[in-house]
């Protein structure tokens, strides 16, 4: 296997854009991961999508990728619609890093796209729950801020957590949102406003819960010499990690466990050395359980980092700098490419408002979607190294 | 790149289970494969999954293939489940075998599942028809049967094929069918039988046309070494292609053309070398088309060939020894897996009743998806070698 680079990746900012179709919105992204690579688009060799949702939402199933690259007007090439839930655009995203790492080809574009609002909430909501194993936990009623809001609860149980810690993390996220121009939502909030809005599913509050959103994002992943040429700080993919739910028994790891471990490993790297990391917080306050999922920080410490500060962009540990799923959005298929955007353009030092000082050189990003024999179905974990 | 082989694979009877789950469909073709290559379940190291409608036919969406695992009691792994309309079975065989060759795994999976029958034959083609590109060709209210016909239609004025012509195929795929137990429809039928069925869109009528169905199946791919291991003879992926639509202009090739083209380069034969072929008769007639696109012979021969009966399976030419789409059944997502499987029967001698003699030693599959831009959205061609 070969090193392989992120070349160039752009995102439109997410938000509610009733009058664009998913092709329409992906076409941005594209030309622009395209200019910000400096390639020849003829030398795209394979094409994964990402999308989780259109065939009930838009009602186009199953070339909605070809779709896509016909209103970006790139096709001829193998073109891969790839779906895993939330996690749709980490998985394209893997795809095109092992195309290029394993030499499939020298250049691979991955391109997340997803249209959530349809005029109906229920509708969404409806398409979002697909993403459960409906014979068990759909069958339950369960919907996704449910699932977290239990490991939320479970966490205040064992630590005593605070909600006005909970809360912290949605007041992070939001100052966060406000720094970043394709963020969702460009408004900071306080605790007591976090606190008092609508109860969504206790402990988590409404803006403590990402919103629905239409978006794209894309990125074009190619070979150290391409990244070399183009004169930018080359952004290399230490390692790129899917993993998948198991059946290790109720003491057994997560795959958020598994999932970090593993990529560590591969990037030889130990959890101290992350220096930034976008995490999937579909639930703001998750990220207290995701920290210490991941391995970047002892048991109950999430807790103490975040009333202190330590993860704000300018704390010891920053995360989510984009504004996370919370503010920036989470247009589902798009997701895991604007996590990896987000870090990309850390680790080059273009984020104006919110840029970590100094630039950091070593990013991580974790994408779950899904949930099957009770377990989150998919987690993506990507690392990514500034040279 | 290296060598990779087709070590197991295997599918159940297409038909109507109405009982039955997508996960349950999957499971004995799953385990029958892991079986058929006497490897040990535990060294797969990726699955991939195609399945296009479960969405808008059961319901669950963008974790079908945890679900199917989850009943199959595999994960840990990566699961990606992958999406290329009637061509995602193939897409999955492709993305498998490009993971052994470039040494991303020594043992991939590849999945199939479709249930089409869901008690409402309109919900069904409905959802069928979202594999059209439905800004485009959706607006025009065009199905399948509809864009397959106008193909044929046009062949009969360019060549003046006859109408029992276009029903000799039928007539040959049911013959097929009637000799393979895992075909939908085991019963022949005469060409005045298949001209007289109800008309579905001129000039095919409902014998030439296949049928709804649900099914599963599935393929182990490995190195030469576990092949070597089995006992069986090994069958070689001698290349797997897959194509998209392009820009061509009016005059351009077809995707069907240059999949083949770009095939017979990798694997370095010529259409003549080729000794059975599985090929996608969505409508039977369209065979006297594909034959053509893809080479197998001259413009205007293959009514001829169907005239002589060379492409019966003791004929010159065998086509579609399983049944075809016609009679074997077409479940959208197992399609083209369930292709990969006749070939690679024919290859080892294992087809009893509908066996080519001599057993011949390099078979291709042709599986098309979806329609964009005017044309097939995605063709997928393997070719397949005895050793």
């Amino acid at each position: 296997m070969r090193d392989t680079y992120v070349l160039g990746i752009s995102m439109n900012r997410f938000g509610k854009y009733d009058d664009m179709t998913l092709g329409q919105l992906a076409y941005d992204p594209v030309w622009n991961a395209i200019e910000d690579s400096m390639v020849d688009p003829h030398d795209i060799g394979m094409v994964f999508v990402g999308n989780a949702y259109a065939g009930l939402i838009t009602g186009q199933e199953s070339v909605t990728g070809q779709v896509i690259m016909r209103e970006a007007g790139i096709s001829g090439i193998p073109i891969i619609n790839v779906e895993n839930a939330c996690a749709s655009g980490s998985t394209a995203f893997y795809l095109a890093h092992k195309a290029v790492a394993s030499g499939q080809t020298d250049l691979a574009l991955a391109v997340g796209a997803e249209k959530l609002f349809c005029g109906n909430t229920g509708t969404s909501l409806k398409a979002l729950a697909t993403s459960s194993d409906l014979s068990i936990e759909g069958r339950m009623g369960m919907l996704f801020a449910g699932i977290y809001a239990m490991r939320v609860r479970a966490l205040m149980d064992r630590y005593a957590f605070t909600h006005e810690q909970l809360a912290l993390t949605s007041v992070k996220n939001h100052d966060h949102g406000a720094l970043n121009p394709y963020s969702q939502y460009q408004k900071r909030c306080t605790v007591e406003e976090v606190l008092e809005s609508r109860m969504i599913a206790y402990p988590c509050t409404l803006l403590m819960v990402c919103p629905l959103g239409d978006g794209g994002a894309a990125a074009l992943i190619g070979t150290k010499e391409m990244a070399e040429r183009m004169g930018k700080r080359p952004v290399k993919v230490e390692t790129s990690v899917l993993a998948s739910f198991g059946f290790p028994g109720k003491d057994g790891p997560a795959t958020y466990v598994k999932a970090a471990k593993q990529a560590y490993k591969e990037a030889d790297v130990s959890p101290g050395d992350i220096q930034v990391v976008e995490m999937h917080d579909a639930v703001s306050p998750i990220e207290l359980y995701l920290m210490e999922k991941l391995g970047l920080c002892g048991p109950g410490e999430s807790g103490r980092m975040i009333s202190d500060r330590e993860t704000w962009f300018d704390g010891r540990l920053p995360i989510n700098t984009s504004g996370g799923l919370t503010a920036k959005g989470h247009p589902a298929g798009a997701t895991g490419i604007s996590q990896v955007a987000e870090i990309v353009w850390q680790l080059r030092g273009e984020c104006e408002g919110r840029q970590i000082k100094p630039v950091p050189d070593l990013g991580m990003v974790e994408n779950g979607g899904g949930n099957v024999a009770g377990q989150t179905a998919v987690v993506a974990v990507h690392i990514l190294r500034g040279e």
